[in-house]
């Protein structure tokens, strides 16, 4: 038997935690651990204590609102996202996740269900890593993929220390940074990011996995020379090489999987000048699979990009693997809760695997995952003009309300 | 009768100049109207006024300093540089060239050798372009390419005004900053900054003209959006067309001619993240050769390029042509001064076109002009590692004061 949840409330409280550092642009400014994050963890919190939530904050500053069940040593469900925002971000991308759960329990509340496992909502530290790297921060050290102390030391562009900030703030907690018992399941909606499900005509999105990726950079060394005296056959261009490299990652994908995506996206020339012939390139590469194997063989293929570019200009070359996420695959039980509550709801729904990471990619190292997807418009992300529609919005928060509580259980 | 200037002198009076504004790598940090630059300009008129000539600032700080001819009517001979250096640049570049006119006055002096015309050495204000542009500034002041009140306005990276600077370092003169009467010629000794004369094996350079340059900056405006959500196929990455662009530059010269150079110096990304398609991307062309028929088919198949990529990519392109400068042919009288100088001298000489502009790129539209080339080691210029052997300083400097003193006509 299904639950609807109240579609006014939840457009009401997206709006009220909208106004936490939003822009003139109608986005979000809310970087992790600022002033305007604080603000929104105590919304939070006062939200959560107001729907009779018992809240707990670990040491890394996760935040955990807990609704009891009828078992009290059942192992919970857990439901949630992130508050903090991209710069000049857009209001929906992870606030919608953890708007999301706190209707689920109101609605609980307000129909007097009684689940079996107790319900928790969370709101995780620094997911964008915007501010302070990596992203996805708060739940990976939560799951235990990152050391405690090392998050603690790192900074800001302006040398700010996280844990200076968590402490200012007010949230380092008193629990540690980890589950304190065996979670059952972890469900999270959040934006698509991407343009699928609106191409496709979905209302929804049931993801089954979160692709992989592998991230380098990559550094070419060449000879500044005066652009008007040196002889084409005398240069050692490393910008020339780098622009080999560019054009052999956009061709990537095609020689890999229909899945597959790659990308530069930040490149740096020194000495940056109009005539001098660039000496140091350095430049990032971004390679995206849902399979292990396929990332391998696009690493590799990079690899030889590089070289192969770098010996045809004569220049030197690093390679520098900054960071390698595995690709996660949901187990079935929580994508058939997603599944099964699509259907219930009569929604569109389509079977689809992210391509960008989330907390959910740390949880599934923990517990049972999978995370439902709202419809975003053009596929804007990380920018003010991000949109998903306020029916989209419902829709999806429906779903995961319907799947977390045939994941908790309902006490008839 | 060929006249032998003082080589010890010439090397102690490269180490004065080179003590005021040097770096701890052994180069020189002397920006244009900084307070090394004025020091070096205070330096040029103490030993200019102690070899008896008479100093005379114009309104844009260029720096004559005379010696009387037999003849006070005839059109004198200039012959000067630059004391400005690039950020972190070389002891030689522009340095040279003054010290070379001041070692031949002295020379005239000591070998109490009266000239027909009046002799000048000129310290040209701004030449390297560093802290304000355009670069060869007050040359181009002086022969009317730049209007100065215009000049006047420009402002550095700190927004520190150009005639501010220019009175605060006392060099704003009374003089205009034009010709005040015909000059019979001019004559520059710089060094080569590329490698032709090392590769040849040669002495000094017999400068035949000064080659042609198009500058422009081109934009394409792309679409911004996540790496990992975005499908290949949805993408406009300004990145992307950018290299397609760069690979097409490095190509164009053999396309043109064999002594076509074309660069892609600076390139910017924006918005520059890992995880972020590229959306906007700026970067600079640089296309030279002595034919301005060859540059203007180098612009029309840039732009071709540009195009092309950008339709490849569907991305939106924009072209600014920032700078023209056309290819100067010096005429035969001054050249042969310096042929014959360097016959007399039974030096190795290579007659060949400059790359680079120089100061002579505008005296050339006043009066006749030729340049003579020192050896560059390795080609190396605008870094500290910029060298000449005093060897190459002398001799070259020796063919500057032959030359010089064949136009200027000896008196008997």
């Amino acid at each position: 038997m299904r639950v609807d949840i109240d579609r006014d409330r939840l457009v009401d409280t997206m709006q009220e935690q909208a106004d936490i550092g939003g822009t003139e642009g109608g986005g979000l400014h809310r970087l992790a651990l600022s002033d305007a994050d604080a603000e929104a963890r105590d919304w939070f919190v006062d939200r959560a204590s107001d729907a009779g939530l018992e809240v707990r904050v670990d040491a890394f500053g996760n935040t955990f609102a807990r609704r009891a069940g009828a078992d009290p040593d059942a192992a919970p469900v857990l439901v949630g996202s992130h508050l903090d925002s991209q710069p000049y971000g857009g209001i929906y991308d992870g606030a919608l996740g953890v708007v999301a759960g706190l209707e689920f329990v109101r609605t609980l509340n307000d129909r007097e269900i009684e689940t079996c496992r107790p319900v928790e909502v969370v709101n995780w530290t620094n997911e964008e890593g915007s501010r302070f790297q990596p992203a996805m921060q708060g739940s990976g050290v939560w799951a235990g993929a990152h050391d405690i102390d090392e998050e603690y030391e790192k900074t800001d562009a302006d040398r700010t220390r996280l844990l200076d900030e968590l402490e200012r703030i007010g949230y380092r907690g008193d629990e540690p940074a980890e589950p304190r018992e065996p979670y059952h399941a972890y469900l999270e909606l959040h934006p698509e990011q991407g343009p699928y499900l609106e191409e496709t005509g979905a209302d929804v999105g049931i993801v089954t996995g979160i692709v992989g990726l592998r991230w380098a950079e990559v550094t070419l060394h060449g000879q500044a020379n005066h652009t008007g005296t040196t002889p084409m056959d005398y240069r050692e261009d490393a910008l020339v090489a780098a622009a080999d490299v560019v054009t052999a990652i956009r061709r990537l994908p095609g020689t890999l999987g229909e899945r597959t995506v790659a990308t530069v996206g930040s490149l740096n020339v020194q000495p940056d000048s109009v005539n001098i012939v660039p000496e140091t390139v350095t430049f990032t590469t971004d390679i995206r699979d849902p399979d292990e194997a396929v990332l391998d063989t696009g690493v590799t293929r990079m690899e030889a990009e590089v070289a192969a570019a770098a010996d045809r200009e004569g220049v030197e070359y690093d390679i520098e693997h900054t960071m390698a996420s595995p690709a996660v695959d949901f187990p079935d039980r929580p994508v058939e809760a997603v599944a099964d509550a699509v259907d219930a709801l009569d929604y569109d729904g389509r079977r689809m695997v992210s391509g960008a990471g989330h907390d959910a990619t740390h949880t599934a190292s923990v517990c049972d995952t999978a995370m439902v997807f709202s419809v975003s418009e053009d596929g804007k992300s990380h920018t003010e003009d991000e949109f998903t529609s306020w029916p989209d919005c419902y829709r999806s928060a429906n779903v995961l309300a319907n799947a977390a509580l045939d994941l908790a259980g309902r006490v008839d």
